[in-house]
């Protein structure tokens, strides 16, 4: 591993974060919550970190594929842990575990909380909290070669290891305008939200953090019943269109907004995450209704569209809490939780696309029987899709599978049950949020054990970076000096 | 397909089956439990349409892979359609589904019933039913094999898909000598068991039937509760053994009889396997003893041990009601569950061997990122596997977790809770037997709808076929004529 380099992309995004602490700082001062000097001395302590660690001598800043992924790698545990501070330092947390599980949480735009009570909470503490989802949802790397574009043609590594999905699209030549475009849709569309919510009768402070948190797909809110405490029909649906736009690959936004329709209609992710939308939404309203005697009016639809649409977005908010519902419903919100969004969006999960790839490649795989002799490939939206990319998706599945049920065995300790200890771990793989039974939408993570808290952190981070990036800290032959 | 071919197949195989109802049918006249007319009539059925089938006119013989498939997968299911006549003509299961299901939870070697009270049940039904599972075990078309050699070449098709495991061992040149060396194995290792139960206690006619449903790792018994009812460590010990024995790939069992034990300790899949049976059971007994209070003696060591080697061979016996342990004992059967005893064996699930090449790939994939220019084969045993195994069995790996969830889903509609609904669709595909929560071992799948059990019953299938066969019948150009 360059060690020079690393440290240098891990000074610069720490001074990034403090600076992106200073908003936090200025509301803490302005409400008068007690957390001022908590952010102030967060900050100072990160900058000066930061400053120390891009100041130590060395030259060399050719970067290698492993470089990137290190470094994105040991950025995100080095923002979370420093992100954590203030939630410490204000005494809003004393278990600095529980602090790092928070910000973790943020960043990784799970919203996953251990706040046993959120509702009084400092503002500048609950703007805090949802503006780490808004950082991590479209990844803070990509902001930092948004704004510092010297890092040359290494970044590429950066851009492929932080942005979700298998096959990434490339908007213009260079990353740097790449980023550049991503983020404008990302400001526009919060931007549009926080209007749209506003309009609806949210007021200007809870509508800037859940327009912080919807198109990140992070689900903090600053109620403790969530979106169900505004009673508004209204608010449900702009919030369930925002949902469902941030699941979408940025890509498409853009395309759209260049009115390249084509590109968009002839998606097949975009179709296989509309139709398991619809088709989830479907089959839990008839569930209520013809299972569970439900009426078949707003109210059900409404709640039926938006617990699929949060939970396969990975958002996590709640308009019912719906560990009451009967299982059927419950396991296709498990099932959704498992596919998540589209690649390139700020969605998680295994992602659409992938999904569908599988899913090919397992007919081709039983058509061999069929035709031996024949050598298929796999296309996607028309364009051939390699071998390589193939297997790494396979390998990723296992991988998920693999990481979700040893997070079910950890958290099992805690003897929560099978269903709260296996939901839990998926939750935090897949960066939803809230689990099931006593870990449901209304309960939350405070009761776990350190040793759970730490690995469902973990588990967050490796859902977030799609794993690979974070395993390969765990091989000696990276740490070798070069 | 060549009809005429896999028709003959299916006739042969019928006839077979027919012939083997006899010993029942015997057993059920001599201890006059009322089921003797019930399986004469069965036979006759079943012998008249076995028959039929092979009397029907052509001459193609030829055998291409996918008529091979396709006859294992056809044989299995009508196998199970015959094979439940007896269980309703005698009016033990009136409900044709239920008596499919059983038979198709014996062939399987599943274990999993819809039996409320197995005491008191005749003594025919009783012995059919764990001769089902012993003649599952090894394989139906494998011990046809044995006997009737004129298949030719083509038949080496019909043991490739009947027979568990990525990778086959070749024995011997000739298939049917292999055959031939594998069912004496079964046979003797059965004859084995029965004489050390009977020495321990156990009356004749239960050493018989739990000799029957160990070496098949099927676990059905004569008792509601199980090995439990013996109440004798010895009985306990001597089926952990033969349990575990008949978990290991029976071409080793074929190497050490033949004094050629270096090939026996250097098998990695014989490795995994005792290191999962040993770290899973210490594990157990740690959380028993260390969370739960239990007193560290002969009881809690034994419940420990017997309960990992009877759901990791996914046998399914019980000796203690393991859904009162603590969540994590609990957690640690189920992972269990997955894993499964090595390939070749008469075990099920998705086998040690394929989670050791799942976990070298995923080493691999997270190492190209290191050396992006080095071209790694993967070895097992030393032996190079080939690519298209690897990412046969990744493949593998994403069909058996989706019908694992697919399965949690429709049971799900029977409103049993996720615990329950996902680990009974675990149990089936993984052939294990009792699931968990309110399908434990101490209950029954008797009260599931009809939609959940011809699902269940399909997913043992699956699991005992390892998906691929079964998935086949899914193509339509399989069924055009040739």
């Amino acid at each position: 591993m360059n060690y020079k380099l690393v440290f240098h992309i891990l000074g610069m995004i720490l001074r990034v974060e403090a600076a992106l602490m200073l908003p936090a700082t200025v509301i803490a001062f302005v409400t008068g919550g007690g957390d001022g000097l908590a952010f102030l001395l967060s900050a100072a302590v990160t900058m000066t970190v930061g400053q120390g660690l891009t100041m130590l001598p060395g030259k060399n800043m050719k970067m290698q594929a492993r470089d990137g992924f290190a470094a994105v790698a040991l950025c995100w545990i080095v923002l979370s842990l420093f992100g954590a501070l203030p939630y410490t330092l204000s005494g809003v947390m004393p278990n600095y575990v529980d602090a790092v599980f928070e910000t973790v949480s943020g960043f990784t735009t799970t919203g996953a909380t251990v706040l046993t009570a959120i509702e009084g909470q400092p503002s500048g503490i609950l703007f805090w909290r949802a503006q780490t989802q808004w950082m991590g949802g479209m990844g803070v790397l990509v902001l930092a070669l948004a704004l510092v574009p010297k890092l040359g043609e290494g970044s590429v590594y950066l851009m492929r290891a932080e942005s979700p999905g298998p096959i990434k699209s490339k908007l213009t030549p260079r990353i740097n305008d790449t980023a550049k475009i991503l983020y404008s849709i990302y400001i526009g569309l919060t931007a549009a939200e926080v209007v749209c919510l506003k309009i609806a009768g949210m007021p200007w402070f809870d509508s800037v953090i859940h327009a912080f948190t919807t198109i990140s797909t992070g689900g903090f809110s600053v109620k403790n019943a969530s979106i169900a405490a505004y009673e508004s029909l209204t608010i449900e649906w702009i919030i369930i269109v925002f949902m469902f736009l941030s699941g979408v690959n940025f890509a498409l936004l853009y395309f759209a907004l260049l009115r390249n329709f084509r590109a968009v209609f002839e998606s097949e992710e975009l179709r296989s995450y509309t139709f398991m939308t619809v088709g989830a939404s479907a089959l839990i309203a008839a569930n209520l209704v013809f299972h569970a005697s439900w009426a078949l009016d707003a109210r059900t639809v409404t709640d039926s569209v938006f617990q699929v649409v949060t939970l396969m977005t990975t958002t996590g908010y709640m308009t019912y809490d719906y560990v009451l519902w009967p299982t059927f419903s419950q396991v296709i919100l498990i099932l959704v939780m498992f596919a998540g969004g589209c690649a390139g969006s700020t969605a998680g999960g295994i992602k659409q696309i992938r999904v569908v790839l599988l899913f090919k490649n397992l007919r081709r795989e039983v058509q061999r029987i069929l035709h031996p002799r024949v050598v298929k490939t796999i296309k996607s939206d028309g364009e051939r899709v390699d071998e390589p990319i193939l297997s790494g998706i396979t390998l990723f599945f296992f991988a998920y599978i693999f990481i979700l049920l040893a997070g079910a065995l950890v958290v099992a300790w805690d003897d929560v049950g099978f269903t709260a200890a296996f939901t839990a771990s998926l939750t935090c793989i897949s960066n939803v949020g809230p689990a099931f039974d006593v870990l449901g939408p209304t309960c939350n993570f405070f009761f776990l054990s350190n040793g759970s808290k730490i690995f469902l952190s973990a588990s967050m981070l490796l859902g977030r970076l799609e794993i690979m990036p974070l395993l390969l800290l765990l091989f000696p032959s990276l740490w070798k000096k070069r």
